[in-house]
């Protein structure tokens, strides 16, 4: 593939139960990421935009994790149902979504 | 963590034997991701810089494959004896290895 302009990266990383950072897993990334491949897939968007599913991107208490690059915009406690917002406004309105940024704390 | 300065991601896809596509860990990413964990913690990198692991970034043809953002950079065939130098010529130098980087067509 050509070089993305926006690169989605979804974090996908278990841990097993009972484990005391918890994870994206458990959070319900994996809803996220299919629902990123699905939009991709409909809109046709992979000739300019790319997602990538990855292990511990670090912030596992807020999360499910989602990071986008170039800008390193991570996104906290991301739904399926923020998807959508997440490429029109961000990837390709080009201004990330406020409401979803994670706390300066924890990146 | 912090926003990283740089932000490694390694290629861990893998593929059954046999896989048209072949994959990095057939072309053995997991000694790569493993010398950028133990260079890291042997120099205390984690403060400013980020290594992770990820599922298929395109390239697998010329894998195994490392990305680093944010300049978007693309390696193509890394080795673990060439972890040292993409951690002091680009992540500290500021300078892409330019020797190790993908193909323009496929990045």
């Amino acid at each position: 593939m050509p070089k993305p302009k926006k690169h989605v990266l979804v974090c996908v990383q278990g841990r097993p139960p009972g484990h005391p950072r918890g994870s994206c897993q458990q959070k319900g990334c994996s809803e996220v990421y299919q629902a990123f491949l699905e939009t991709f897939q409909a809109r046709n968007l992979w000739n300019e935009y790319a997602v990538t599913n990855t292990g511990c991107l670090g912030p596992c208490g807020t999360g499910p994790s989602v990071l986008v690059y170039p800008e390193g915009v991570m996104y906290a406690g991301v739904t399926a149902g923020d998807v959508g917002a997440i490429i029109d406004e961000h990837l390709i309105g080009g201004s990330p979504v406020a409401r979803l940024q994670a706390p300066a704390e924890v990146w």
